[in-house]
């Protein structure tokens, strides 16, 4: 792994991955005590980052492959289907039975086949194995691949350039972390392009296996049992490539609560009119109510991602949890 | 007015108003027969493309001007808040006591004193000219202001380079219309700029004075006593100045419903991730509800702002109106 595959997956990524904004609102620095920058990836095709990382593993397969298998909470198959509907290549995708319906719905609508698997009772790893064995498919795992790491690196590319146009050179840069594809993927970049600019990993309370394995200096599962509402990032342990990628240039890890992370979705409805799913708002949290273990006078969220049940988003906003809202506006 | 004008407010705004990005999703291509791009003005500093407008007209004005009034449903004032907090005048914003929750407290926070009228009972241009005049304030009209028209415009002259960057020539600009300002401005823009793109205006249905004055070739006003969930945009009729430019660039106006504005709400949120309010939203409605009356086999829909307050967003959400939408999801 290193900046040059990075590179070369923007080269790729060109025309077909989006530049997405760095958004930001007076209310929430009064919040947050410094300035924070909000990176968008809600506003990535497919609702999140993982396009990006699915562009590039795609991208990068010999001309004859037969197809492509992904393994995904959901916002990862999405990314692999679009890339692959694309590329005109099959694309099965392997998702848990209880994966948010907009993300199985986004998923088939690419024209993916998509199976549905237990989370307590299956093992998915096996699972995509022998089904990627049996048909004959390239297997694209959710983070663990060096070209899916160098997709979701682009975003450190784009935060390098748009932090120093915001003439921001020192500051903590938030990432909503699952299996740690997209923090090692912005580390490296942001080691290249902004030194100034340093990683932290944000995790659901709970599913801080990436915060816990950084402090041990070794990687570490979670505690088995819990549960939170940021599906997207409830991995188990931190992947083989991206720990040691992680443990080189990120600080320590952040970890907040679901209420805090559909606080922070309340507060970007608000104040910067995007839709976050949980797992996408807690790099926000972290920047809002995390302040005193922050550094510096300005601060860089990346929201990784906005695709969410209605129910749940209008749980979020029923939430009193803005602190700046006012009464409810009656229905 | 001239384009020059335009490419002046332009210059002057470099660095304080966002380029929003144009966005597309396939699922609202699917919907509308053409390919569709939203350019997202809910993700303009203040939430609305009115943030341009104010700017223009703020930044036009006299060094030793003592200080600002604006008379605004809550968008305007907002954008003419945020522009006269960065020159540290004083403002003073004229609003309908019924305005948005969001809106009301989304001004004050820029600093302004907002004033409140009675809709029904009070004359808001005459309130709005004797307390400028007692105060010794510049007004800054809504949208009958040559300065604002430009500001305005400055949006035009975006999406005419990326429709451009999106190969798309010709197509028909649909803009959330309410005194004709934004389309007006995005009008001459086109005009100059990009010859192939056609503004048509969208209204509320029962506030379409536009659409009627286009038709009958005269300034017409709506009949009384009707209302609409699209606060922004119902205004009783079009103004002196952006008439008769939207008469000479203009093709016929559009009139969607306030359930169709609250269908758009919830694909927008769905399938773009952007909180839309509905007066910014009829634009997408009309184009994925009135295809049989657009031309081409593109589509550009301004969403021109997201400041809606909570309930009435989980009411949009909640509506059976996604017709790609699977149940709802349990809370």
């Amino acid at each position: 792994m290193n900046i040059d595959m990075i590179r070369a997956a923007a080269d790729r990524a060109r025309g077909a991955i989006r530049r997405t904004p760095l958004l930001s609102a007076p209310a929430l620095d009064a919040l947050a005590g410094r300035r924070v920058f909000i990176k968008a990836e809600c506003l990535q095709h497919t609702g999140s980052f993982k396009a990006r990382g699915g562009w590039a593993a795609v991208s990068a397969l010999p001309q004859d492959t037969p197809g492509v298998l992904a393994m995904s909470s959901g916002n990862h198959g999405q990314g692999v289907a679009r890339a692959a509907a694309h590329g005109d290549l099959p694309c099965v995708v392997l998702m848990p039975a209880d994966a948010p319906q907009a993300k199985i719905e986004g998923t088939r609508a690419w024209g993916a086949e998509v199976l549905l698997y237990d989370r307590q009772r299956d093992d998915r790893d096996s699972l995509g194995a022998r089904l990627a064995e049996e048909r004959g498919l390239a297997l694209i795992p959710p983070f663990d691949h060096p070209e899916v790491i160098a997709g979701q690196g682009t975003t450190g590319l784009e935060i390098a350039a748009q932090a120093a146009e915001e003439g921001v050179a020192r500051a903590d840069v938030l990432v909503c972390c699952g299996g740690g594809g997209l923090s090692a993927g912005i580390a490296l970049a942001l080691a290249a392009e902004a030194s100034g600019l340093r990683v932290r990993t944000v995790e659901p309370r709970g599913f801080d296996d990436v915060a816990l394995s950084l402090e041990a200096g070794e990687r570490l599962r979670n505690a088995p049992g819990g549960t939170t509402l940021c599906d997207a990032i409830m991995t188990p342990m931190p992947g083989r490539l991206t720990f040691p990628l992680l443990q080189a240039h990120c600080g320590p890890g952040l970890a907040v609560t679901d209420e805090e992370a559909l606080q922070a979705m309340a507060l970007a409805f608000r104040h910067l009119r995007i839709v976050l799913e949980p797992g996408g708002a807690v790099s926000l949290a972290a920047a809002l109510f995390r302040r005193d273990q922050i550094e510096g006078t300005a601060v860089i969220a990346v929201a990784s991602g906005g695709n969410v049940d209605r129910g749940l988003f209008a749980r979020a906003l029923a939430a009193s949890g803005d602190p700046l809202a006012g009464p409810m506006a009656p229905i």
